[in-house]
């Protein structure tokens, strides 16, 4: 589970409050008001190579392969950057940051751009600028093909006999109730435990990410079902300094042109692998977006 | 019906014409040349409070409440800034102005940000930068429980015999003929005459934009029909002061994550109280902007 | 067909390298910084007519009619600007241009905008800021009333007895088998033998354009079919200077209108004259885009 989506984080945020959000607003005016005034798209192109913060330790949007080489959704998304801008897309240099890093290494000029599963929201808005989204993340149901219920239909049909793991926090109960509205609640304090008990045969779904879902599935359909329905969506976006706007653009078209244009394959072959989504069809015309 | 949805009113600011466009470019050229580098969006920020223009008298966009409070769909958008702003949809302060404002206060920088029904055109951009757009306003046909004819097959069916009222100005009779080429049309000098002629039984139908029918049918079913036929989309959008990128692409972050991201709640809730729309099942995924 | 639209066409611009990307880029930050700050949205304003870059011999992108005046879906897309600046569509000047000299017109300064069948890529998006686009080419199948095979699911079914004629190049063999993976190709030097080809009987398609398919099959339906199947879209766009947001809002804005907004009939009046495509449908509600 990503570390945005949960009530709980989303609480967390608003916990730090306006005095905190005015703090890092003032280092990001400072930040902008020391930075040259040549867009990052020149001072990259110049440089040779793209540097993105990114994590390294959730699958499916930033993990290490088996020779401990960076992949995932957010890796894929930054080759298709260093491809537009050098035409090879290995010319990327990877910043393994936490999540409490993403904007402030943004600001420092740490890194040219930050790709790491960042939900986009207002306070966030308040200090970097949002790329267009490349994902629409959501929250789905974890079924097991040998559990007594596999499909939503059977999970609402239960009733209070359905049993529900979810990641604990404040918004928690409600997560699960948005979906199935009689289930009992299992909190548990890490996700490997949430989809542990699933799997255990102690909650009959794990209620986590959509990707989380569609990444166990794919890996492991033997182990793992997705029983059929997501909800809450979030938009995911690269986050880069503000007051640059060609960068903003620049990147933006790229996304736009991997995601609607000629060069689909990377974006459809990184949502086929690490989500087992089927590339979406294209219609020639009036532009989709 | 707002000041911008008839042919009428697209009229008249042709009617402006270029040398008068060419003085406001020039007025917000100056006012762009003397304003403070720093974005509105770290003013606003330290202020503490949003400022924004918008009106009172136009349900249900921009009204008074049985308490004299603001509300309506533009007042909705105005407190979702203010909450992704200061985590308090109410740190907003209300300019209440007539629509010829709208512009002038945007450049003089008397208000932020304008949120008042305010149609996206090229004139307008040529002096104030557009956030995305929020809604998109249509013509459409009111009928009553009462009338002879209720529904859009209806009215067309009775072709000639059908009657319809619409707010006299020089394109009326074409707006009527666009959806009843062949109806009666019966210009009135308000709008309020427009929709009691309908309901006093001398027109079949009251040719009015879409968020009206909507609004009325929403409150007062027992006296007004949607005849289910809209036409003639229009851009709703917030207008903003240029040569602020920074401002600009906050107001659409926080636009995009209402109407798309994880905090729809509230974007849904005034599409539900002021038109009776109801919420727009979102899927996670492929992004759907 | 497009200067872009072929896989040879990509080959040859990644040819290129980074090497001279980088020596492009240098030179639009050079213009840049000796650009004056004021946004050429003013500067065109000031001046009363707007400068527009494109080519004239491609239909039914930019052509003369019979009168030698400019037509084609890219000069609808400029008068709609003129019209949005002046009132006045006609108060636009062409420069008629090589596509060579697309992305160094607007660097130097001599067009405000090029507007000429221009695919959005990564690499020019370093050197220009690019409108949102106003099209999706394609590549299609065009056939002959008096073929073997007319429909795509003919041609399908023909197998290796299908010959499809299209544009010599790297990538043409693979053009055709992303459509048809068992047809025979026939490789040649121009676009009107690639047609020509097609009519004589010795090609049953000819790999094209869509726009081109569409253009013919509209002036021509006794001479052309289409065989109805579209793929590989690629987004058009207006491509401007970089670092001048006010003069892309503009762009953008007037584009959006046209296409989604009060005044469609110019855009799908265009799309209907040049590609026989039918108005869309808007739907007034939640926005569109």
């Amino acid at each position: 589970m990503s570390d945005d989506t949960t009530t709980a984080r989303r609480g967390a945020l608003a916990a730090m409050g306006t005095a905190a959000f005015v703090g890092l607003a003032a280092t990001a005016e400072k930040a902008a008001a020391q930075a040259p005034r040549e867009s990052l798209l020149r001072s990259v192109i110049t440089r040779g190579r793209l540097i993105v913060g990114t994590g390294s330790t959730n699958a499916p949007w930033h993990f290490e392969d088996d020779r401990g080489q960076l992949t995932g959704m957010d890796i894929a998304m930054a080759k298709m950057l260093a491809a537009g801008l050098f035409d090879d897309p290995n010319k990327v240099e990877f910043v393994r940051q936490d999540p409490a890093q993403r904007i402030p290494n943004i600001n420092t000029g740490r890194v040219d751009i930050v790709i790491q599963f960042m939900t986009m929201n207002p306070q966030r808005a308040q200090l970097v600028a949002f790329s267009r989204p490349y994902y629409a993340e959501g929250i789905a149901l974890l079924t097991s093909p040998r559990g007594r219920f596999k499909t939503f239909a059977e999970l609402r049909a239960a009733g209070a006999n359905a049993r529900a793991s979810v990641l604990q926090n404040a918004g928690a109960d409600q997560l699960v109730k948005d979906a199935l509205p009689q289930a009992q609640v299992l909190q548990l304090d890490t996700q490997a435990n949430v989809i542990q008990a699933m799997e255990a045969g102690r909650a009959d779904t794990a209620v986590v990410d959509l990707s989380t879902v569609r990444w166990l599935v794919r890996r492991t359909p033997d182990r793992f079902l997705d029983a059929g329905h997501s909800y809450r969506s979030q938009l995911y976006g690269a986050a880069m300094r503000q007051s640059d706007p060609d960068w903003k653009n620049f990147v933006d078209t790229v996304f736009n042109v991997n995601m609607f244009g000629h060069i689909t394959d990377n974006y459809d072959g990184a949502l086929k692998e690490f989500f087992g989504i089927e590339p979406r069809q294209r219609t020639p015309g009036f532009p989709p977006i």
